[in-house]
């Protein structure tokens, strides 16, 4: 590990918690949350444009992981042993090698997620990756051979690591991009993951919306013969708390 | 394997799908369900009552494990790899070895819940075994002598398997249960998962009232030090489609 940037202060924004994971594999699992500044996407339906917009800056603060675990356990006391590190792309900050070092010290899970356009080698010591390329409603275009790498130096790499690819879906095109992510991809775990196309404030009829959005990718699961061994799943903090952040 | 026993036929009375697991650790997998018929408890709360009632004696069907097998495919095709066998309490019948066995051979994965009240030789063989013993709100008492059993022969056996216990809490007493179980069974991964008090009909405000137990639990589930590695997680079939029976 290089030294000086793994002791380089965290743009984070926020560390909240105990809650739960809201999404993905380990859906449901008590973990806090460190969420860091900066993408080097823009997909049009973010959920975190907060992370690189500009429109919280003035929030960012610059921490060192020790500060970050302190923060943690001040929030979180003894209640908890998982952390979810999100952004954000967590994945521009190789100097979060440290933060991870700090918290597996003490026992506690990582979890990671990344839209997988970057590389950094403390992605191999991540308990939890989850890789989720953005399908074309994004508005960006994903780099397969980055993420083929990513995928090949995970499966090559010691240990053992829980990884999945997540894929968000608005509708058919997105569905196809899946189907092929896939395809490409057939012995990593694989979740369609419900859109939520309202991601800003409070939206009448939120919760109503994203059920029928969910059972609609639902039956499109259950319709096709490549995705027998895939799961759809909503976002459960959305449906309880909508798009309130820090919950 | 007793083979009088593996060919006598299966009290069914739902096969459906292809549809989502909708709770426990493979919550949003895509699956079939086959439920079969009878259970020796009588919860309170039981979300499927009709398997043991009476109530819809008439339409429990004796069929073979080929049938059961052949009425799966006509439904799904070729869209599935998973099938999982609820009840009542599928562990009342010995002749499930048999089904199990005519799945695994066409490559089809197999999960069963159970209240972990009885013992059957082919438990073993599930891929995904739920143990969900039931919690004081339920009316039931759980004999841990039994479930100490089950355990210790599924942890036993060779072969893969995942295993995990879940338990309905509706309330604190349910969750001091629910406290005992997980220092019990430390090693088994263990999910909270939100009591639905209004198991029939259509019910007004059903998924806001449902919401707002599931963000109840969740609050107790972040206090509690003993319950690091815990998940909290809805039923989300009921979420999407409330008491209707075979979605
Ligand atoms: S990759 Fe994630 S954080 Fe970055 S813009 Fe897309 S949704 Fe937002
Ligand atoms: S064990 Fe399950 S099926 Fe049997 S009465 Fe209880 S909830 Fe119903």
């Amino acid at each position: 590990m290089n030294v000086s940037a793994s002791s380089r202060p965290i743009p984070v924004l926020e560390v909240f918690g105990p809650t739960i994971q809201g999404e993905g594999m380990s859906i449901g699992r008590k973990t806090m949350f460190v969420r860091t500044a900066g993408c080097d996407y823009r997909c049009s339906w973010c959920d975190s444009k907060f992370t690189w917009d500009g429109s919280a800056k003035d929030q960012i603060r610059m921490l060192s992981p020790e500060q970050i675990v302190d923060e943690l356990l001040d929030l979180g006391g003894d209640t908890f042993d998982h952390v979810t590190i999100s952004g954000g792309n967590p994945l521009l900050l190789p100097q979060i090698a440290y933060l991870i070092q700090e918290l597996h010290g003490r026992g506690i899970r990582t979890a990671v997620e990344t839209q997988g356009s970057r590389w950094q080698d403390w992605l191999v010591r991540i308990d939890e990756v989850t890789l989720s390329p953005k399908p074309p409603s994004s508005g960006m275009e994903t780099d397969f051979d980055v993420l083929d790498d990513i995928v090949a130096r995970l499966r090559e790499a010691s240990g053992r690591r829980d990884l999945c690819l997540k894929i968000v879906i608005f509708d058919e095109e997105d569905l196809t991009y899946a189907r092929f992510v896939h395809k490409r991809y057939p012995d990593v775990p694989f979740i369609l993951q419900t859109g939520n196309p309202q991601v800003a404030g409070e939206v009448q009829d939120h919760v109503s919306s994203l059920l029928q959005r969910y059972e609609w990718l639902i039956g499109r699961l259950s319709d096709l013969p490549d995705l027998k061994d895939a799961r759809a799943l909503p976002q459960l903090h959305t449906l309880v708390w909508g798009n309130k952040r820090g919950v």
